[in-house]
């Protein structure tokens, strides 16, 4: 059912420098979606800014939302932020980042930025790809390797199960009363079961 | 920026009869979901067979996923399931709802129909609320009323994290490798985290 991704230059050859094209293209994504927003922006509008027929933007990229994640940048750094969680008491761990990916959600623009990211790669299969590449490179890695034994790469699963499923119950489907709740009710209920997978002795869940 | 959803009945009064032409709506869309799929039905096909204006059912549905969820059932009867999960050995209510869900969703008809459900209501705010009224009235008031002590609204909102969470990592991100485990590796991952929720004495989380 589903295609690969496409290569990073096209097959036919006819315009060279495709890797050229592909980084014009996503520099207009980039500043349309944050100029414009997610609604206001199109293939087409991108393909105009970036010079380029509308079809080459598809080819690149499928889909709008797959160009709105290839666009985005996570609106946090994730190096220091998984420092920050791992260091110091390790007891503390889950409530550090329960609190932290709580404020994030919380802000009206990283939240937004970050909830957007995670609907439009549950409404297209190109865009969960390319999320589920950000993701793997930038926190899901790294995190496996600072916790650094046999089972943290299911721990860091077993975080995400967490991280997304809290996006989506709290703030796509809005599920009560947990919609209502005030943040640090939600840093409350979140801090024990993260702190679960990211202790030092307990993340050999399986 | 969210409109509200439309009353039963279209505003103009042109059209008498509302609730049945929104029945006969639903039931053409019901028909040509299972029938042609997701993809292949439109708008327009749903419009066409039941004879109406394609105006009135984007009237009605707003959006094709809103009408995805409000013609699609839950792929399982929720009231047998949840005796069967709290009825017996109370330590085991966590692996028997990790059991139930899994098989649900490992299930090629069921799983796909409720993913497809989860990724519709990501897409599309209408959506959402359509299957937060549905879940609310199927399963989490039902649910909170059998576990029946003041925090079980809190219970059952974990519980909802844990099962979107799961959908949205395994399933749609797929991340790995919890995306290539076995299924009976997942129930062993997420049997201790509902059982956190479902046994007796712990659902105080807050």
């Amino acid at each position: 059912m589903r295609n690969s991704r496409p290569a990073e230059a096209p097959r036919a050859g006819r315009r060279s420098g495709g890797g050229d094209t592909r980084e014009t293209v996503l520099a207009a994504a980039k500043r349309q979606f944050s100029a414009l927003g997610y609604d206001r922006t199109t293939l087409r509008s991108v393909a105009a800014e970036a010079g380029v027929n509308q079809k080459l933007v598809g080819y690149f990229f499928r889909s709008k939302q797959a160009l709105f994640v290839a666009a985005t940048e996570l609106p946090f750094d994730p190096a220091p932020v998984m420092r920050a969680v791992l260091d110091g008491d390790p007891q503390g761990r889950g409530e550090r980042l329960a609190r932290f990916i709580v404020d994030v959600l919380e802000n009206p623009e990283a939240g937004t930025r970050l909830i957007a990211m995670v609907r439009a790669a549950a409404s297209e299969p190109d865009a969960a790809d390319l999320l589920r590449d950000l993701l793997r490179k930038r926190i899901w890695g790294p995190a496996a390797a600072l916790l650094g034994d046999r089972h943290s790469e299911g721990a860091v699963n077993l975080v995400a199960v967490q991280l997304l499923g809290l996006v989506m119950a709290r703030y796509v489907i809005r599920a009560q009363p947990l919609a209502s709740l005030p943040p640090d009710a939600i840093v409350t209920l979140l801090a024990p079961l993260l702190q679960q997978q990211l202790s030092e002795k307990s993340h050999g869940t399986s």
